[in-house]
C-alpha cells in the first residue's frame, strides 16, 4: 500500500515556518431541527470567522464515511497518519490516558477487579465498583509482583479499573482477553490469538504467571479478590512528527489521552496547567522552542456527549475567544478542526464530517463569510479525509518541495 | 494495488468519437488578495465559459493533496496515469525536454561538465558556465565514445549541461549520482543504489568505462575538462494509451518535454509549429487520422513562474481564443485543464487544485455560468484526482462499457 510519508519523508524542506492545530475535541455538531443551525453555528465566533474569511473551509472525514472514530484514531487522522493502517489497542489507549510514558517494547493491558466465589467463578465483574481508594491500594500490593525477565507495573485507573504493563524485549501483543463478559464461569487463561506468534505467547505465559500471584495477593481482598485482563495490545510502532515531518513538535493537551496519543508520534508534551488560558501562557512561551503546535480543547466534546446543546455552544465560545492569542504569534499556517463530530443531539462521538479551517497567507480564498458546518460544506478544501491536512499544512507552510521535475 | 488501467482495458469499446485534451499548463492560480479573483477569473475567456455553460466543472487534484507536482507527475495524471506509480526519474525527463527518443532499453543521465585541477578534484562544478556551443562541440566528441555492448549517445541541452543515454539490454536504473554535490573533492564512481539489482551493476559498469574515457577526450578542454552524472534512470514501462484505452492518440505540443511525456505514453507526436495558431492548424489537419488530441499551451505557466499576474491573464486570453477552432470540428469530449496550478503570486507550481471543464452533449450541466476557481469549486465533477478524468473522457465519449451485469 502507498504510505503518504513516504512522500513526506521525501519531500520534506526545513524553513523557519510556523504552524499550529488547533483541535476542538468533537467540534462538529448537528442542528436540533431540520433547517437549523448546529452548536458551532448558533455560538457567537468572531474570531473564528474572521480567520475563515482569511483562510479556506471544508469537512475533514476521520476515517471513512459512515464511520464514528474513538480519540485514537480521530487524533491519528488529524496528525497525518493512517487510522487504519496505525490501528491502537485498547490497552495502550487506557495507559496512555493515566499519562502511563509507554516504551516500545511495552505491553498493556486494561484490567478489572473482579469477585470470585469459592468456585473460582465470577460473581460480580466489577467487583462491586469498590472506590478509587480501595483500587489505589490494591494497584500498590500488585505493581510489587516479579516476573523474571520482564518489568511489570500495575496502576490505578478508576474504582474497579487498572492498567498493567509489562515491559521487555520480544513481547507481542496479540492476546486474547481473560474476561468472559459474563458472569457464573471463571476467567479464561491468557490465549495467544489465532496461530499464535512467539512473541504473543511469551506474552500469555507471562500474563498467566502475573495472574497466578495476583490470585494469591488478593485473596483476602473481596469484593475485588481477582481481576480480569482486556485489550491487551503492544504499543504500536507509529514514525515520529520529526522524521516524517521534519518537525518539532510541542503537544499542549490538559488531558492525559491526548498527551499521550502526542507522545506516541513524538511529539514534546508540555505542562499544560488546566484552562485555556494557562494552554495558551505555555504556546506563548514555547513559541520560539517548537515548529509545530497541537493545542487540545477538550469541553467541546464533553458538553457534546452530555447532551447539552446549549452548554457546547457555550465551549465553543470559550474556544473562540482564545484564537486571538494563537493568530497573535504570527503562525504561517492555522488550522482548526475537531477529531470528530461530538452532536449533542446523540451524545456521543458520530461519524458526520468535522468542519475544518485552514488558513496561510496562501490560501485560495472560498468567499467563507463565517466558521460553521453549511460554510464548511461550500469551502475550497472539499471533503477530504483528515490524514491529507498535515500535507496541506506543510505545502502552505512551504515545507514541501515539488514532486518530480 | 488496483490498477485503473484494469478497468479500462477490460472495459474499452471502439466507436467514432473524438476526444480532446486542452491543457493550459499551470491553469490554476491565486488571487492577489482575500476576496479576490484568480488570473483565470479576471481573464476575458468567453469561448471557455460558453463551454463552462455546456459542460461540468470540477477541480482536479494532480497527485494528492497539499502535493506540487513537477511537469512529469502533472502530465502523467492528465493522461490517468497514477503519477505514484508512475515515477519518471530526473535523467529521463531531461532526454525528453530534447527530443530524444527514449526506447524501452534505454537508461538516460544528466550531465554536468565541470573543471577538475591537477589532483583530479573538482574545482568548478559547472566549469565555468561554458557557453552552449562549446557545450555542443565538446559534447559531439563525446558522442564518438563506444563501449562494447551498447549504444552511447551524448546530446547538448545548454551551457555546461548535457544528456548522456546508454542503450542495451540489461541496463538498470539504480545508480547513484556521481556529482558529490560540492569543490574540493574528486567526483565519485558510478555506484549502484543500495544492495544492486545484477542490471543496475552493469549499468554501473558502463557509466565507468564512458567516465574513463570521457577524461582522456577531455583533458585538454579545460574548464570543461570532465563531467558528473545525476539522475540516472531507466525510461519507465509504462502501457501506451492504445492499450489501455483504446484510442489513436496525437500530441500537439510545442515544448520538448512534453511531445516527451505523450511519446512515453504511446502517442503519436506531430510536428507542432511554434505557436497556438501553428497547432490549430495541425489539430485541424490531423483530425480524420486519430481519436485522441492533447493539445499543450506553455504560456499559463511561464508567466506564473514569472511572477507576471497580467501576462498570465494575457496568456490565458490567448489560450480562450483559440478554443473554437476546437469546438468547430466537432469533439464528443472535450476537456480543457492544467497539470497544476502555477499562482503567479507563487511565482511556482503548486498544489492548489486545478480549474477542470468537461464537455460533453452527456454532461449533466451544473449551473455554471463561467470558467474560473470559483465556479470549478462549486462544479459538478467536485474535487477529483485528475486520473480519473481520461476515465470520465472515456464514459462521455461511449468508450466504456458497463462494468459488470
Amino acid at each position: 500500500m502507498f504510505d503518504l510519508h513516504d512522500l513526506t519523508r521525501r519531500l520534506a524542506i526545513q524553513n523557519d515556518s510556523k504552524i499550529v492545530l488547533l483541535v476542538a475535541d468533537g467540534l462538529g455538531g448537528l442542528p436540533r431541527e431540520p433547517g437549523g443551525k448546529t452548536e458551532l453555528e448558533i455560538a457567537r465566533t468572531p474570531h473564528l470567522d474572521e480567520l475563515a474569511r482569511r483562510g479556506t473551509l471544508g469537512l475533514s472525514i476521520p476515517v471513512l464515511p459512515g464511520i464514528t472514530p474513538g480519540s485514537g484514531p480521530g487524533h491519528l487522522g488529524l496528525f497525518g497518519y493512517d487510522p487504519l493502517k496505525y490501528q491502537i489497542g485498547r490497552g495502550v489507549l487506557e495507559a496512555l490516558g493515566i499519562d502511563f510514558d509507554l516504551g516500545p517494547n511495552d505491553v498493556a493491558v486494561r484490567g478489572n477487579f473482579c469477585t470470585l466465589d469459592a468456585n473460582g467463578v465470577i460473581t460480580d465483574r466489577r467487583a462491586g465498583r469498590i472506590g478509587s481508594d480501595i483500587g489505589k491500594r490494591l494497584c500498590e500490593k500488585l505493581d510489587r509482583i516479579t516476573i523474571p525477565g520482564v518489568e511489570v507495573f500495575v496502576r490505578p485507573v478508576k474504582e474497579y479499573r487498572l492498567v498493567i504493563v509489562f515491559r521487555g524485549e520480544g513481547l507481542g501483543g496479540d492476546v486474547d482477553d481473560t474476561d468472559p463478559q459474563r458472569t457464573g464461569v471463571a476467567p479464561l487463561d491468557p490465549q495467544p490469538l489465532g496461530a499464535g506468534d512467539a512473541a504473543s505467547k511469551r506474552t500469555a505465559e507471562i500474563a498467566a504467571q502475573f495472574l497466578t500471584q495476583a490470585r494469591e495477593i488478593l485473596a483476602g481482598d473481596a469484593p475485588a479478590n481477582f481481576l480480569t485482563m482486556r485489550g491487551i495490545a503492544k504499543r504500536p510502532a507509529i514514525p515520529t512528527f520529526q522524521e516524517v515531518y521534519g518537525l518539532k513538535a510541542a503537544a499542549i493537551a490538559v488531558y492525559p489521552m491526548y498527551r499521550g496519543l502526542a507522545r506516541l508520534v513524538g511529539m514534546d508534551v508540555l505542562d499544560a496547567g488546566g484552562t485555556l488560558d494557562d494552554q495558551m501562557r505555555r504556546l506563548e512561551a514555547a513559541w520560539n522552542d517548537h515548529t509545530f503546535f497541537f493545542v487540545h480543547f477538550k469541553y467541546t466534546d464533553s458538553s457534546g456527549e452530555d447532551g447539552d446543546f446549549a452548554a457546547k455552544v457555550a465551549r465553543t465560545e470559550e474556544f473562540d475567544a482564545a484564537v486571538p492569542r494563537v493568530t497573535a504569534l504570527g503562525p504561517t499556517v492555522v488550522i482548526v478542526t475537531g477529531d470528530h463530530s461530538t452532536p449533542s443531539k446523540l451524545r456521543s462521538h458520530s461519524w458526520h464530517p468535522v468542519p475544518v479551517l485552514l488558513a496561510a497567507d496562501t490560501c485560495r480564498f472560498d468567499g467563507s463569510e463565517g466558521f460553521g458546518e453549511s460554510e464548511c460544506r461550500r469551502g475550497g478544501l472539499g471533503q477530504i479525509e483528515a490524514k491529507y491536512l498535515m500535507p496541506l499544512a506543510l505545502a502552505h507552510a512551504g515545507r514541501l518541495e515539488k514532486f518530480g521535475a
